[in-house]
């Protein structure tokens, strides 16, 4: 057995080859990246995913596919839409309190503009 | 064959169970629906994923695994997560424009204290 050999290989329980498609982003120092990855894809979605990109957006593709099987790993309803929904949720509270906030400023300019107009009368 | 299979087993060609694992959730109106969980996620994966969930929660993990499988096929990338970037963008613009709007209405406060404490003098 190759001690080089990629976490994926390691866990699929494979000879690692040179052109391995796992290999540039599965490094055997974090075993749980691919077993969470392949919990949820399956290795063979996942090569097949990867085969279809130019070699330059894998790395990338590789991140947004393992954040997205944790979060499916941590709430298996969910997944990261829960995140989605939430952030959703939280643009709408910070929009309802700008809103608020502009509307207040409204409020002082006026004010502001009548204690000016008493101050010439 | 069966012309009642839900979209899931006309997909696999296969006959529908009874007790049909897909069949709640995969209508044969909506054929893309599982065509696209299916590219993503593979069959096996989805039936493994929805077999460890109760019943009542299975409705929702389907909608949120069909809304990753449509986001990763539009954006094979990114996928959702880079719509979790672009609301977390949104987030920190509207959290600045509100910082914002606050400073400018404490500016105009202040000015309209400094206007009353002119009257009295």
């Amino acid at each position: 057995m190759n001690p080089k050999r990629c976490a994926a290989c390691k866990y699929l329980r494979r000879r690692c080859p040179k052109d391995c498609i796992f290999s540039p982003y599965f490094p055997p120092s974090d075993p749980d990246k691919f077993a969470c990855i392949h919990r949820i894809y399956g290795a063979g979605n996942v090569s097949k995913m990867l085969q279809q990109l130019p070699v330059q957006s894998r790395a990338e593709a590789v991140e947004s596919l393992s954040f997205e099987a944790k979060c499916r790993v941590e709430d298996p309803v969910y997944g990261c839409v829960g995140m989605i929904s939430l952030l959703q949720t939280q643009i709408q509270k910070t929009q309802t309190l700008l809103a608020k906030t502009q509307a207040e400023i409204a409020v002082a300019q006026a004010k502001h503009s009548q204690t000016q107009v008493n101050e010439f009368m």
